[in-house]
């Protein structure tokens, strides 16, 4: 998805592509004040060494790059990938606390080497497994303690986030995993006057789920059942197939619905891995409900989606809001974002916001409009 | 569907069946003073002959009602189809003139007859064919004229609205017909300060496609083509197998999603009579829409669906929400209910009116508060 | 089910219904000397105790069984519910070869009660977790002996099949369960010259995979990914929420599609349990495919049906044709019957058949041909 | 398509792709004694001028054709296009006769310039408005009599299907044009001994009736309505878009259906044309049928897939297979290739083929072992 985002980017910037998919670059955003497409560096941490022009070159034969693209934005994606570095791996020989600092020299060596006002720090990784709580998860200061003792206690995401937070960086969690979510995390993060977004990227079955959700609930139409099957190729699939990272992923994907009908449904969501699908995917669902007089009705419906063509701009979009919140001195959890989020974070760590999509959209389209005219 | 909707009522009133799929039972609306269930009274005009309960018991064969319900009923059932009329035919032996008093005098007869606070006049027959403007359309004055020269100048459903008008009755059309829709009926029941909604209650595929065709919008995602196919047994699709008929259907089921979306896109509409389905109704759609970086994706769903069970409720909402419009003294079209309605009226007979299931609810929900906290 | 067979069986006797979904009732089998729908007895073992009466009455209620029938056909519905017996259950107090002579007992006794020619034991019961090999199990030597000793090394499904045998009677296994498929068993109903056939009856997804792989194969397109999810409500959706039970559905599922491409499909099947679709089932598959030059394709398809509604006549068609067999001296595993099964017996243990539906058809309607002209 | 099938033919010529979607490249045809793909020579006549190397790169745009592959088979596609005429347009300047007389004229001289065996007329043209009866079809001495006054009686398919006879040619039609339909053309081919073969390609929808609607029959399964709606971009979509070409699309579509399942069925086929598209094409079709006690069910299913790589291989196949029909001195309408087609051409005028696909496979794989083996 990183090379899609990179791509993608330069494409806009050189006029290659239309705005297709890209929320900010839409009616309503213009006056946000958000930073140029054109201003926007890249860089970050990877595990892989396959370089940016050559998995372009492979996401043009998996149909997800228009032809020629890669060549046309050769330099984009040459200096992005001149600025990623390997990821700092805790083990024997590095602390975690080591790690966090190594993670943050790295980002403010890129802040300063590009001379930039902010960098927005969004974890695009692969899902992690659900984390187990953890008594120094509980408190900044706990944490800070248990860091300085060389315990391991975070999850890997989590280290990002708190490199993040020393850097003095705004994060956006693309992904389910813990990142932020950790409470000692967020209270750092409010400490140092950061903006932070997440989780989960809503970019397919959970997307429809939040936008038929409210319509069923309107007309009083009861669902009783909302089954998912979810065919994923890719790299995010096979993680997937690890039944500890899907529950994190299925876990959030429920959610929704039961928040948005105001009561719990039958039905299960699977998440297939099938190879050669690719970087597609395809939801399938099947929902049961009941109307006047207790007649049984249902819908189905099947997306079939490219994935990084669907979350690649979404990722543009969280870092031009992030960035600009940040300039305009927002912080703490931006519950504003939730229209981009299948978990999004709020104020109020028990949740309670609204997972309809169209009231997120209003609510997202009142925030632009902030950012712009200012608080 | 006027079967459906006196037994359902009843089976409200008798606390028979559940409120699903009846908007107006949901949250939301007790505080609106709408008329309870247990005072509505129901009579009507028919063309057809058959006793409502024997109707009821051929609606229970076809799954629609549950079984015993009809007997449970039996009564309302019975006092609905006493208050039933032929319909007025005009031709040789009678003007339209005449046959609007007649209707006329049939419902100012039922309203003093149960002592009624008043009577909303609800079109629910089958759709006719698309009306060719006549110059007497254009104004209260050409259309008297016309009328009292003895002239045939009104489609059938338009009669009835100009009977609704002359009786001091608030009218709604739950078919794509004229009705009320004629500039001449909409000066006059303005001039006798009378509310009216309409048109086309939105029920099926319309329903998804005013819910789904924002999602895309709000995504930037760009719809290329959105194909549609309906199958209908029962009357309706029966009176849609009539090109003429299905011309003036298809055209607001398509209006919906090029306002919706904000500019046209391929893809037809069909609407096919399929006798052994019965009250039936399957939609199947087909939406293929661009993402980033003009990457192809598709959309498909199907709705499955019992067409009386999915509108009855809605006639029930209508009627109750416009009576009590009514009684608040607020007069013209109720563009508050475009949640009901594929083609709603407004205020503004240009319509310009927002398509979006969602904003159009927040609309009804307003409009709610407005009933019941007085204007 | 069981209770669907019976009322069915009485309907088509006194003609109340129609012969569809009954393979035998259709042209190509009125020659094959089958016994006469309403020469049929029924009698049974069963854990449950609602008398079949009732049950009926809830299946009109779940919209399996027209209104009316269980009043039409209830003599027929009283006769066979006083020839259940409760299933002997082996434990403490009862060794299996007890259980075996019980069971044993209860047949005879109902075939002399009733002067009947023979009587055809058929597995409805629900699916039983996969059986684990036992020694005993090799030899019908083995199996005596181990029996005799009093050991428990059958499971339940394989104790009927004992029975039947030791009872001289023919047995049909509807269910994915061991049955007879223990060697033994095989070796003693063979020894007894008996038919028998089975396994797991063809209702819904599988036996689309074996009507579509073929023509894939024959149009050389070959097929990459097959996915399916099964959404059942009622008792054997529970049963098969049990990973356990689906194990060896699922197997057998996969099974047919493998040996019907001859190569192995990416791709997962799964079996939901849904509790509020009662008797209805709804199976998606998805499947992606290859075409000339590679090209990408791909088919979705849905089955919506009523599980005992497609499994009854299939009992009934099993029933007749067995018994059939039995008449005409036909003994060993009935390969003939493979039509009917997900996974068929055959004379070579090692399987081997064909799972093209449409050549299994060919060869049922060449072996209804041999039961009528002599072998 | 034209362009799929020699990229195609020199794609498999060159090992630079494989056999998938082609018949005669699977297991059971290597000793029918087929031309080899490397022995097969290509050219014809268009009406369109755009070179074939630059169709084939639209067509990799398209993702038609793998990247890469126009340049590879660079010279196949050049001599292919050397060999494609202007159609000769009949009209004020040219009689029927003389334009059959040109295109005979370029056929021989092909066959000449390459030294061919053989060369094999097929109709890959677009879909001709139905034809209407005219005298002179009736016999070929009537046509011929027609002709040499210089009348305008045969519809365009149908002039080269004559130029193929007076060349000794044999005629594939694989479009529902009338090709060699009209009477008095079969009599004039089967006097020449010559083997023809049509019509119209069955690809996607017609394959799936072709392959579903003989197990709805086997089962018993009584199918009450057939609804289906293809969206077609390209070429041919817009072709169909035109009401009398769609007439003789639609109604071979729904006889397969009728004849396979022995009973008319409701529903309609509606084909429509979404220029975005392009050369994609999605089938969705809605069945529902009546199983056991007259329980109602359905099957929805949808085909998304590229036309022309659905249809270049079967081009390829009966090129070859009426080639070697030919050299075996086999003549008249091959029956035995109904596998291939909607609409297939049989001894007896009248019909009565067998539409059940897999039947029609087993007849043609019986046919390729006699051309192997001999008559």
């Amino acid at each position: 998805m990183a090379t899609t985002v990179v791509a993608g980017a330069a494409a806009l910037r050189a006029g290659l592509s239309g705005p297709a998919g890209c929320v900010t670059e839409q009616p309503g955003f213009p006056d946000a004040g958000l930073p140029a497409m054109s201003d926007l560096v890249f860089g970050g941490h990877d595990i892989a060494c396959t370089p940016l022009p050559k998995r372009a070159e492979q996401l043009v034969e998996a149909g997800v790059l228009p032809h020629g693209l890669p060549t046309a934005v050769h330099d984009d994606l040459a200096s992005a990938d001149a600025e990623i570095r390997p990821a700092p791996l805790p083990g024997p020989a590095m602390s975690q606390s080591d790690a966090v600092e190594a993670i943050r020299a790295d980002i403010t060596a890129f802040r300063e080497r590009h001379g930039l006002a902010r960098v927005v720090v969004v974890n695009v990784s692969s899902t992690e497994p659900v984390v187990t709580a953890h008594p120094a998860h509980s408190s900044a200061r706990a944490l800070r303690a248990a860091l300085d003792a060389g315990e391991d206690v975070l999850p890997s995401s989590s280290l990002y986030a708190l490199a993040a937070i020393t850097a003095g960086c705004p994060h956006v969690d693309f992904t389910p995993s813990a990142g932020m979510r950790i409470p000692a995390l967020r209270e750092m993060a409010e400490e140092a006057g950061l903006p932070f977004a997440g989780n989960d990227g809503k970019t397919g079955e959970t997307l429809l789920k939040a936008t038929l959700g409210p319509m069923f609930a309107a007309r009083g139409l009861r669902v009783r059942a909302w089954s998912g099957t979810n065919l994923l190729g890719g790299g995010d699939g096979e993680t997937l197939a690890d039944p500890a990272a899907m529950a994190s992923k299925t876990a959030s994907k429920q959610r929704v619905l039961t928040e948005t009908l105001g009561h719990p449904v039958e039905g299960e969501v699977h998440i297939d891995y099938v190879p050669s699908l690719g970087d597609w995917k395809t939801a399938w669902d099947h929902v049961t409900f009941e109307g006047f007089l207790g007649v049984r009705m249902n819908l189905q419906f099947t997306w079939a989606g490219c994935d990084s063509a669907l979350a690649a701009p979404l990722v543009l979009d969280l870092a031009r809001l992030t960035a600009r919140a940040h300039e305009r001195g927002i912080s703490g959890p931006l519950g504003e974002l939730a229209f981009f989020f299948k978990d999004p974070v709020f104020k109020d760590p028990a949740g309670g916001g609204d997972h309809a999509v169209m009231s997120q959209y209003e609510t997202l389209r009142a925030f632009a409009t902030r950012l712009g005219a200012g608080l």
